[in-house]
């Protein structure tokens, strides 16, 4: 009921209590008893490392596995690395074939090969399935769950074999029509066996129509096939046709989860793992790349404004307004290429609309570039009451801006037909075209007009 | 089947070069008889404004109300000013009551009122329902489609009510226990009613612990609901605890969606609606008060180094460092700047943690600011040959990545707190924070120690 989440706030806050003052009964207590398994793993997500190591020592054995599935990859692995073969085994043992192989995908391959083989049969064989497949593709994203139905029997018959399940697997919307090789023919939609006559065949009810999904597909492709067609799951073909498994949305809302993350979090120079509560070391770590990636950028636009280094001697107001100049091209740039980014991750991006968006983008820049100009140079003249510096700055900004927006709308476009990511190299590249650009065009004008 | 969306791709392809050379009569045909309505939309949604508006005339007058439904915001309304309300009433006869709901509150009060009355009584007093809740709330999302049983009939009376369905509505995994005041009891899932003896009744099989939503509850927060217990689809209830609709999980993907989207475009100051394909003006007018904005930022900036006019005078290499100041530390900063944004929009920060994560991000600060002076200062030292230059760039560098990075993880918290967005005016302060503390420590500290 709706009062669940309010009785979770009052139990965390317990919990957080008798963490502080170290009453680790009371917390063993109200961790696996008081809370649902997808609420302790947020609380050991948000918490500090040694808290999250003790709060993951707390909770019982055979709550383990669902609490872990709920966990980033990153704490899975680091909790998982702690523990042996036959532990890892029996955690798994009850969670979802997709959610065990994403787990396993990150251990050394040396521990994986034995957690594999301390498995029953049919789990391995499940599990091999997946692990065939590359992580991001559908086929590492599938359960091997399906329930299938052969296409000449009646919808009575399906219902009377449905009741021999205890239970069935979670978002089953449609059942797979299949052949005796095992081929996939086409879906049975548990609405439609709910509204026919059960006299009829399922053949004669089934749909033939309906989206399948190749395993090797990459999941952001199968994330948007879910999205456009408002899919619950969808049964997942090999090569030869062959029914594999099903994708079932939970996974799918993940997959667009990640993929928010992703370009907003590479914007920032940070890794998709990227963790609030990280250690310290580890994260200084990751972030100093970003840091000295940016300063070589740093330093190109020191080494452009030493070239200028005597005009500035002479004129020191220069000094003054050239970040105005960098930083205003920066944003204008940045707003663009976020725009660009979002733009091809919608897939509204193609060789038959650049030409439009590069004018349209340029227009923007003129209307734009011109109205901050005339302010900024406004600003200028009052402040130092020299006419030339004002039209240099003028003159400079229209450059820089122009010359920004067509970066933060090419430089995604050429990154992604090169394959290398634009949320991720995008910003450091046109923050340094901005700089340079902006540099060079105002003290250059200056040194060509104003001395 | 699989081959679909390379079908459309071909027809996508041939649409574009008929449409590039006017066969209109061709584009019409391919529009209405070759491609899926959400194709078509998304074709609409990439295309520049001269050629949305032709497409849109040439979609069929009884396909429009599904193309529409898969267009943004934007467009729709764009689209429906140009219609009369009887023309929007019929467009909007088979579409989901939530997505009318939706489009109707983007038209003016009137307009509305108009649309409404040229309804039948039914389909007024649902939309009428849903409209009283604001649009980010549970109720602006939920369907009024839901199916209803009362907890005494047995599963087989259930059974044969459905199969007077032609159809179910789209997603129903769960059937509304009500009573005869329509007040919420539980859920029925289809799985159960599919695996129980049909004997059993309503009551003996219900689940009473599932999620409820309050129509009062914000999107974020539905979202989160489904996406931490796997849901398809929940009924949502008033405050009296009466049944009320339900919502589905393809419209709290959209919610996903957005969010993601959302925290992107706003740090880059885009509005969540800014759309590739506007025309050059408006575009322009949206991302100039960002521009202006951001103008404030440079021109503190520029005051603060003008107020060392002097000391630049007498050591012009200072004006060819200051940038790399400011702008190390603005990275840093925005790194911690995103990372806490993204784990308040997780739900990761609280209280609890706070203390903890600003402790890290100043050992973090500690770490990686001191190995980025070190580098800096010695390249300084190589490049200038000045042992004081050096020695101020260092500990300007140190100073201001601990103070970038404290900002960008205090200034979202802090304006949370008081309800300020974090993503859209969480970069330009920390940006005039790192500019102002950049210039002011190491130019100050210059006129100190070097002059």
């Amino acid at each position: 009921m709706a009062q669940h989440s309010e009785k979770a706030k009052a139990k965390l806050h317990s919990l957080n209590a008798a963490l502080e003052s170290g009453a680790l009964t009371q917390v063993k207590r109200i961790l696996n008893s008081g809370l649902a398994p997808v609420d302790v793993a947020h609380l050991i997500e948000s918490s500090p490392p040694k808290a999250r190591k003790l709060l993951w020592e707390l909770v019982d054995k055979d709550l383990e596995g669902e609490v872990i599935q709920h966990l980033s990859e990153e704490l899975q692995s680091h909790f998982l690395s702690d523990m042996s073969a036959e532990e890892v085994a029996d955690l798994t043992a009850d969670m979802d074939t997709d959610d065990v192989a994403d787990m396993l995908q990150q251990l050394p391959e040396r521990v994986t090969q034995e957690i594999l083989e301390s498995m029953d049969d049919q789990d391995r064989a499940r599990l091999e399935a997946i692990m065939g497949y590359p992580e991001d593709s559908a086929g590492g994203l599938m359960n091997t769950d399906t329930i299938t139905v052969r296409p000449d029997i009646t919808l009575d018959v399906v219902l009377r074999y449905l009741r021999r399940h205890k239970t069935l697997p979670p978002m089953t919307d449609n059942l797979a029509v299949v052949n005796r090789q095992n081929e996939f023919i086409g879906i049975l939609p548990v609405s439609k066996l709910l509204v026919s006559d059960p006299q009829q065949t399922v053949r004669e009810v089934m749909t033939t129509d309906s989206r399948v999904i190749q395993a090797t597909q990459h999941e952001s492709e199968v994330a948007k096939v879910f999205e456009r067609h408002d899919l619950v799951s969808a049964p997942v073909i090999d090569a030869s046709g062959k029914l594999v498994g099903r994708i079932t949305i939970d996974d799918v809302v993940d997959v667009i989860r990640d993929e928010g993350d992703h370009s907003l979090l590479s914007m920032a120079g940070l890794d998709d793992e990227e963790d609030t509560f990280a250690p310290a070391l580890k994260s200084s770590r990751r972030r100093l790349v970003w840091l000295f990636i940016n300063l070589l950028t740093a330093f190109t636009a020191a080494t452009v404004i030493g070239l200028f280094k005597d005009t500035i001697e002479q004129i020191v107001a220069l000094a003054v307004l050239m970040p105005i100049v960098a930083s205003m091209g920066g944003i204008a740039g940045s707003q663009v290429l976020t725009l660009v980014i979002r733009g091809q991750a919608l897939g509204h991006i193609s060789n038959a609309n650049i030409n439009w968006l590069l004018r349209r983008e340029v227009l923007i820049a003129g209307i734009n570039g011109t109205l901050l100009a005339l302010v900024i140079s406004l600003i200028t003249f009052l402040w130092f009451g020299d006419p030339y510096i004002s039209l240099v700055i003028a003159l400079a900004i229209v450059i820089n801006i122009t010359f920004a927006m067509l970066a933060g709308a090419v430089l995604p476009i050429l990154m992604k037909a090169k394959g290398i990511d634009p949320a991720l190299a995008g910003s450091v590249a046109l923050t340094t075209i901005s700089d340079v650009v902006g540099f060079m065009s105002f003290l250059g004008l200056a040194t060509l007009i104003v001395l």
